[in-house]
Order: C-alpha cells, then structure tokens, then sequence
C-alpha cells in the first residue's frame, strides 16, 4: 500500500467496527440491506431474528417453525438456577436488565449449551452420511464421538425431572409437517430420532426420550442454524421466562431474598472454632 | 395458627419460591394454566412473551402490535454501548451467553429506561384527564412534571443521532390502523403526538420529534402494559441485535479487541511521572 | 479553534478516552504517575485500591484502615442472594469470571447499597455540622431526612439475623485508635455513634446497633471516601467471598443446581389448567 | 439409612447447601473457623483472600507475595475491553456494580485465562520433572503439548504491545527473594525462565518474553494455587482497575458512550439497500 491509498486516521477508526448487519446514516436505518420502516408491522419477532442472525428473511412457514422452538423453551420454573437467580436478582435493588443479565450469563455449556451440542451431534451425523454412511452407522459412530467428547449423557436426550418432555412431541409433529409442506427435509428429525432409538438399544430397550435441547435443535438443524446459535436462540428464549419471572418477584416484593427459607441455616463442615494466632 | 395447621419445613420450602407463572410435574409443564403442547406451534412468540408477563393471552393482532414494537428496536449499531460490548465480550473467550449478558446489562435507566420513563409520563397524563384536566392541560403539566424529575431532555422526544427517527412513523400507523380496528382506544397515540406538540411549542416551533422510544411507549401504553415492562420488553428486543452482533464477530475473529484501534492509545491527563516515596 | 489547531481525526479518537489514572507506553505503565515496578512489592493492596480511587498514594496506616474494612464484607453465607448465585452459576458451565459477574451484578441498592447510603447520611450531618448545627441537631435532622427518602430502615443500623453484628465493634476500635493516633479525625464515629443513640432514643430504648454497612461506612469516611465508592469497595470486598464459593461449588461438582432440593417442587398460585383457545 | 435416621424435610433443606467457608449464628461469624473479630485489623486483604479460597491462614511473608501479583494486574487501560466496557457501562445509568459485573465478565478464555493456562504449564512441567524427567526435556514436551493445546501462542509469554513486561521483573525478583529467605521455593521461576529460554530457542534466538501473566503464575504456582484460581485472583485483581475507571467515567459524564467518536459510522459491507418482498 502506498502512501496514497493508505487510509486516514478516521477511516482506520472507521474500520475498526464493521458490520454487515445494520447500515445507519441521519433519519435512515437498514438492516441487512432492507430499510426498517418496511420491516416494522410486516416481519414477524422470529423472521427479525433470523434476519439479524443469518443476513436474509426466512418465509414465513420458516419463520413459524423456529417461532415454536423459540417458543418452548422460555420458562423452565424456579428451580433452573437462571430463574432463580432473575428473582434473587430482582430482590436486591437491580433493574430489571441487571436482574435478566445475571440470569441469561449463567446459560452455559451445562445449563444452555445442550441444544448447540445436540445440533452438532446431528451434524457430525449428516456429515457421515454425506461421505456416504448408511444413518444407522452414522449414529453409532456420532454417539460414541459425543460420548467420548462429552462424557455418558448425550445432550438432548433424557431429563432429571421428565420422564418424557412434553416440549418434544409437538415440536416434531410440526417439523414433520413442515416436511411434509417442503419447508424443510425432515433429515435431521430422522437422525435425532435414530439417535433415540440408538441410545434406547444400548440401555437394553429402556427409552432415553429426546428432550426439548433435543428437539429444538432439531428445528435449527432443519432451518440451517450453525449449531453455536443454538444457545443463542435458547438465551433469547429462556430470556422471556427470566423477564417474567423477574417481574412477578419485583411485584411479591422482598428484599434481599436468598435461596432457602431464613430459618434454614446451611450446612457448615468446615474446621471447628479456633483463634487467629498471635502475630 | 394453631400447631395442627402450621406448615411443616417442607411446605415452608416450597413457599419460599412462589410463582403463578408456571406449574409443573414429571411429564407436564402449564404456563398460566395452559399446556405446553397447546401453546408450541399455535401462538406467536410475541403472544407467549404478553402471557408469561401478565398473565392472559392476548388476541392475534394485539400480538402483532406488540410484535411491531420489538421488532423496532432490536438494533442500533456498534456505537451504542450495548453493542460494542456484545462484540467486545465475543472476541475476549466468553460465550454467547455471557457476551449478550454483559450487554443487556448496561440497558439501564439511561441506554434502556426511556421507553419506560415515556410510558410514566403518558400514563400520568392520562390520570389526570381521568380526573377531569383537559388534554392540553393534562400534557403541559405532565411535561413540567417529567422535566423536573428528570431533567431537560423529555424521554421518548428527540434524537442524538436521527433528526426524524425512521422507525416512530411506521409504529404510530400501526396503532392508528389497531385504533381504527377496535383494537386499541388511540388514546396515548393522541396523548404522545400532544406531547410532541407542546414540545414545539416550547422551542418556539422548533420540532422535537418522538422517537423509537416514545412511539414503542405508545404502544406499550395502548397495549396496557405497566411501566417497567417498556424496559423490559425493550431489553428482550435489544439482545437480538445483540445476539447477531456478537455472533458476527465472533465469526470475523479477533482476540480481546479494545474499543479504538490499537495504534491509537487515550488520551492521559493525570499526574506527571513521579516515583513512590521511600518507605 | 481555527483549521489548523483543530484536532485531527486521530487526536479526536484519542481523545474519546481521557483518563488520569494510567499512562502506558511500550514497556511503560504507570498508575497516577508512579511506575509499575515501583509499586509492585512495595504498596499493599489497599493502598493500591486507594491510589486507583482517588489518585494518591495513601499512608500505611490509612492503607491498613481501608484493608480492615474491605476484610469485615466479604461473604455473609450461601443464603445472601450473591453468594448463591455464585454457587448456582458455577454448576452452570461458565468460568470462575462470569459467576463472579452474576454475583457481583445484584450488589444493587438493596444488597450492595447500605454503606453508600449510611456515608451519606454520615456526611450530610457533617454538613450540618460545618454550616453551626449541634450534634444532636444535626443528627435528629439527618435521619429524619434519611427516613423520608428511604424509608423506616435507615441504612447501616440494625440487622435480621444478627442482635449484634459482630463486625461492627472490631471496626469502630480500630478507628477509634486511628483517631487516638491521628491519622483519622473520628468524627464520624462519633457522628454514627449518635445516630445509634438517636435511633435508640426514637424506639423508647430499644437498640438498633450499628452494623456492618454502618461501620465500614464510618472507616470509609473518616478516609476521605465519597460515598458512592462505598459500594464500590464493597463489591470488591464481597469479591472474595464470591470467588471463594464458587470455587468450592466447584469443587463440590453438581450441575445446574437450583436453589431448593430437586423433591420440592416450588408452590404455585396461578391459574387452574386450561385449554389454549382454538383459532 | 433406615427411616427413623433419615433426615427430615428441614434437614435436607439445610444440606442442600454446604459449605465449609463460614459458619453463622446470630451475633458469630466465623471464616474457616476464625471468628471475624479476630481477623478484621489483624490480617491483610490478601492473607483474607488466601483464607477465603484455601482455608488456612497464609504467613506474612506469603502474604505480602499474594499481594503482589495482585497488585501487578490491576489496570491495562481503556484498550482493554474490560475496561472500556467498565466506562461504557458508567454512562449507561447503572449502578457502579453493575459496571463491574459487565466487565469482569469477559474475563474469559482469552481476557483472564492465560495466567490460568501459563499455570498449568508450569505445573504440567512440574509433574514432568517430579516423574524424573530433567528439566530441559519436562520443558520442551510441556511446550509441545501447550501448543498442541492452545495454538502457537505459549499464553504467559510475549506480548502485543510490550516488547518487555515493566511488571515481570518485579514479580521474579520478589519471587527470588522469597525463595532466599525459604518462603517459597523457587521451583516455578526456574521452569518459567526454561519455558522463556526454549521459546527463544524455538525463534532463533528471539526473545518472547515472560509477560505480566506469565509472571503472576509463577508467584501463584509458588503459592501453591490451583490452575482455576489463577483466573479467579484476575478478577480480583482487575475488579480493581474496573472500579477505578468506572467512577473517573461516572466523573467525568457523558450518556451513552460508544466505543469510538460519534462523527465516526463504523464500516458496512452487507447488502446493498433493497426492498422488503411483497407478502
């Protein structure tokens, strides 16, 4: 580069943020191209958040489709310690978007990554089978890499608390009838199935059902979503429960509240009482 | 309460969490009554956002409008600070979940309470034409009020950055179409078009016009949405932008990428070398 | 500023980031002036909370007043809302760094705030004080005040779980022997000291002893503090124990725990079971 | 266990959080046994968080090297993201906590860690050695599986903008010095002076030097900390510079501050302006 085409001090600084998300000059504001007086009242919630994520407006049959994964998973109850913590959180003297960062943060690998990990299972699947496995080879070999990778549970399927997920039933039915419609193949539904249906023959027959991680994962498999969004879309999600459920503690009211009742004082198994020593 | 009645430690630890959001038992979750499977795939995520907040589902096109209002804010750029944090925090290790909790969390009084400071100041005109004070009236004292409680700057009205805000007319039409329809009453669509008048009127006629904020206040307002929620909603909106901004820049790399281009250290202004003074 | 001062598109980036608190250049740091290497090894690490603050170095013996107050804060057990979240956010997959946020993050007005607010009551006496006020006028005054604008609690006296904290005492002997010594004025002790009495007086005797935010809130302003570092310096405190819980939660294992035993579901107050309404 | 020992609902309860940090009665409060009023005024901050993390009292002299790591990482500027996000968030009306929680977040993998990853180098090294390799070899496998590990970047060493760390030679010699008078052993600062020489051998003879993390892993090693606390006294540490820079921003105003000039729009490359299709 020559002196004459290097660039100024402002456009170094200019270069420094670049995006290909948002354009923005006085009294204009596009969003991968489409201005946003256009998009405002014609694009549903979900059509805004594939656009934003991915660069194009999905149809609307698509749209839909993730607006049920979206919707499945925004509230799991105050025992998730996301929840818990938005309603502690909305007891110490924070605002409400203190109260959702606090419990959004903690929607890590364990507590919010196993869609992504479900979803890169079924693509490490795919994946196979394109090089030319038959599925049921392909899973086998899949589930013994999550297993390896990721230790016995393989995320997406089984649930402490439900032994069959009332989330995943309706969110196949309408992936295979979007199948059915063309709106997307249906491969990775029977991949995810054929995992069950792997994981159930190891056990001797007992049924590990997919969970909602699980099924989710399949509709952002089925939609195209690299598998990292997955937990992105689940913080989105799960972010309308820690909302609400940070609301209705701002309203019970309290302060300070802790986990356990007052009168429970913890569990101390630490050294018995003892003096510092003397200098 | 007499000893027989008085709960037992474990009913006191189920009352330390409270919730009429959510109810739950192994194989069946209900928010407000209505299970999960009925919910996934037949209403919109803006419906499901209005039910876990406050309690009823709302009617299709009040979903919609409310649906418009998130759709309005989602993003403004790498300059806002919830965004340049979202990308910073991509690039410094974290995950997408940790990158969108630390940006939600500065959407505080001053980057996310404008919604909620406008829907304060059109919901306390309308007490007072409740009460029998005229439109005018009821806005020059509302506006009197607002600027002694917060300041100069009316929250909702004017714009740092747009001279018109490209995203308050589309929203304004929206509402008076759900006017029109029965939807809504239009009432605090009048009441914030009022306030832009008297604002006129106060600089002379120099415009001050209502922007992204006042206008999704407006609608949060005619959708009888408490205050507090505007924030809310305001920060559920935001993270996808917020979402799309830290994936991509996750995907164009980068590691611990500060705000300003490295050759460019800040500017110093404190005291001149000087060295520790002997012990 | 005519064309040729005006500062360049590099100077105005730089100047974007003005700070008096750190110079560096290859090879160079400096903090308010003093090299890096000369304070390695040489300050303690209040001193050096202190010289970030506010920008001198203070004496050994104000540097150790500071370090018994940021010792008396930090942790107060599993059942305060920040060290719970520490706990729960560790079984969650994130890092030791994003627990700390959560945790730290709720430190607001309510949980974090106390010391903030019983400084300023402390210096608004002080005021008092300055402008010819009698002590006992003074006080009566400023706590009259503190009660209207915060409610019946004042800030600083008084706990729920601790007749007497046992923090508070130690605190107070040792600013009282920094008074005797006169790196202190002891002002303030003795301006707390008759808040308590006052308050004692208000309840016909009856004693609401000074606690901890009380205390270090005395230290904090016998150093100069401004009273919003008070919180500040308590979020470092509480850091410690924030750290040191994760850390055992860590080692502890578990994965998502919630705030109650799995067997207690939480009680629910909502709705009974309902049907979605068809289309 | 048979039915008449097994714990009750209020004992389960208790159990389900334990901890062997602090233990609480009214008016008592003990740290891993030590009464508070024993230890406020008669320990440093650092020797408290040694208590805190690993629960036994450190000596003096162990202290005082705590304390100096501590000190070493407090502050790089508003260059670092962490801190740039500490002064972004100060100006978006939210509380000083919650400006630390923000920005001690990204302290992740690529921000805070590599004091975390130089440790267990060394350590990784250490474990070599105790095995009976010698410490050229143990040097040269660590290396290898370093960099097979994390990518050709040895995390500890070199930096981007120093050619040589001002804070690495402090901390060896304060090392040394311990070493001398017995306290630590000296072990760590050999095997990193190795690493530092087989990385320049690997250059031809250029130097990467030992940088300020690589530098407080050796005084953390020497300790006796494990790897993860490394990151965790980062926090601590860096907490420190986030504080200080967040109230100099509070000082110094501003509302809504972004990362770059408001006259500089950051870059776009996305699409070209289009419209919305037609339903």
């Amino acid at each position: 580069m020559n002196a004459s085409t290097e660039p100024g001090a402002e456009q170094r600084t200019k270069d420094w943020w670049r995006t290909s998300i948002i354009e923005m000059s006085p009294g204009v504001i596009r969003y991968r191209g489409y201005p946003i007086e256009q998009l405002i009242g014609r694009v549903s919630f979900a059509q805004m958040v594939w656009l934003m994520t991915r660069g194009e407006l999905p149809s609307e049959p698509q749209g839909r489709l993730l607006e049920a994964a979206l919707t499945a998973g925004v509230d799991h109850g105050p025992q998730a310690p996301s929840i818990a913590i938005a309603r502690m959180a909305a007891t110490c003297g924070v605002g409400l978007n203190n109260a959702m960062a606090s419990a959004v943060n903690v929607l890590g690998d364990v507590h919010g990554g196993a869609g992504e990990q479900a979803l890169e299972l079924y693509q490490a699947i795919a994946q196979r089978m394109d090089k030319g496995d038959a599925l049921v080879q392909a899973v086998k070999q899949g589930v013994d890499d999550a297993i390896a990778a990721h230790g016995k549970f393989v995320s997406g399927f089984g649930h402490r608390f439900h032994a069959v997920d009332p989330r995943t039933a309706p969110l196949l039915q309408l992936v295979d009838e979007a199948a059915c419609a063309g709106v997307v193949s249906g491969r990775f539904a029977q991949i995810a199935r054929a995992v069950e249906g792997e994981l159930a023959a190891r056990k001797g027959g007992k049924r590990i059902p997919m969970n909602v991680d699980g099924a989710t994962a399949v509709v952002y498999a089925e939609l195209g979503f690299p598998a990292p969004l997955a937990r992105g879309l689940f913080c989105l999600s799960r972010s309308v429960g820690i909302l609400a459920h940070a609301w209705e503690q701002t309203q019970q009211g309290g302060r300070n509240k802790g986990p356990i009742p007052r009168e429970y004082i913890w569990s101390y198994d630490g050294p018995a009482p003892r003096d510092v020593p003397a200098d």
